[in-house]
């Protein structure tokens, strides 16, 4: 569903990014500047993240009411149309509904014009309503998914005096954060649909992917630091 | 539609980091700086982007998959289910369908028993199949806007000699940017149902947002740059 998407974009970047630009800025040796430097991009960046979630969402919201109104424009300035719609709506649903079962569908909805239009809507448009703070909800998950894929890296130089022993554990601890990353998203999306086998080579393909975009990034703040 | 937030999602995020990062690293005096690190960071904030929407999608997907075959497993294992649950659907159209339209509804459906489980899955469970092809869409959709937004701020760069003025001209061509932004994606949105001065005053609305989010990750750069 939409809500894992949102949050696997989010994460996704944020285990990508913020990892290597705090590898890239350890170079420096100085760990408090990594985890400055960490946190401003990550508030930064999970702001800008939330922002497009909220955005995307927003338009989403937009386009359905706009769709909605012009629907409903149309068949209340031309009531013939409707009953056509709906028998073209049924015949998708099975070619081989008779004429009975048509008929009879459409004069019970006649009771009730409403309804008509929304079963067109739902039915023959497939537009569903977005929930009315699904543009907050888009927000908080992408940017919340960011900042949380985001931290991990930084953790590890809270703790450790010498940046190069930071950097090493923030590896280490990035492998097994993109591991488990790919090995959960599969096992939440396909549930039991899925083998152990199939978790575990989505976890390496996580690593393998998550490790080589983070190494772009990371080569280019060494180009910026030449 | 989802393509459409899909894009915003990315443009979003291009218009807002990327720009933010020219603008930082123009402090350091050098336009053949600004321009190397603005594309690293742009081709790599790119590849990450389109990595989470690949990876959001194809869960989406994963997830389609996986809960029609659990549907399917339950229903032909316990036929009963299913007339109970198309009836239950049926109602929920129309609470007031007679029982005649529900008899003859399902009758004609239970000559081909595939269509009753699609009708359960799509109308009941509200599950329509992604496009297969819709992981490799979105992540060129997403990827694709944050590199098309975050190369607007670079273009100055590759014209002028003097960092100052690559600055300044870039700053105004995102003004103009994040206005037209603003409003193009509120009239694509709300197509004819929108007014001017809406469209005008969410212009305004993204270039604040966008200005204030650029603004703050400026402010890291300088804080990372001492
Ligand atoms: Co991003
Ligand atoms: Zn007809
Ligand atoms: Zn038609
Ligand atoms: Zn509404
Ligand atoms: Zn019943
Ligand atoms: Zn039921
Ligand atoms: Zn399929």
């Amino acid at each position: 569903p939409r809500l894992m998407s949102d949050m696997i974009i989010g994460l996704s970047d944020g285990l990508t990014v913020p990892f290597a630009l705090t590898a890239g800025l350890s170079s420096l040796g100085d760990s408090k500047l990594v985890i400055t430097g960490g946190l401003a991009e990550l508030i930064s960046g999970a702001i800008s993240m939330g922002l497009g979630g909220y955005l995307g969402a927003k338009s989403e919201s937009d386009y359905y009411h706009a769709e909605v109104k012009q629907e409903k424009r149309k068949f209340y300035n031309n009531m013939n149309l409707i009953n056509h719609e709906i028998e073209d709506i049924l015949l998708e649903i099975n070619p081989d509904f008779s004429d009975e079962t048509i008929v009879s569908f459409i004069k019970d909805l006649q009771k009730t014009p409403e309804l008509m239009v929304d079963f067109i809507i739902k039915y023959g448009r497939g537009l569903e309503e977005p929930a009315e703070n699904r543009q907050f909800v888009s927000a908080v998950t992408i940017g919340g998914g960011y900042f949380g894929g985001g931290f991990v890296p930084l953790i590890p130089y809270f703790f450790v005096e010498k940046v190069g022993t930071g950097l090493l554990l923030s590896t280490i601890l990035m492998s097994i954060t993109l591991f488990w990353f790919g090995y959960l998203k599969t096992s939440i999306s396909m549930s039991d649909n899925c083998t152990l086998g199939k978790k575990i080579s989505e976890g390496f393909q996580m690593l393998a992917v998550g490790g080589a975009a983070a190494g772009a990034a990371w080569f280019m703040v060494r180009v910026i630091d030449q």
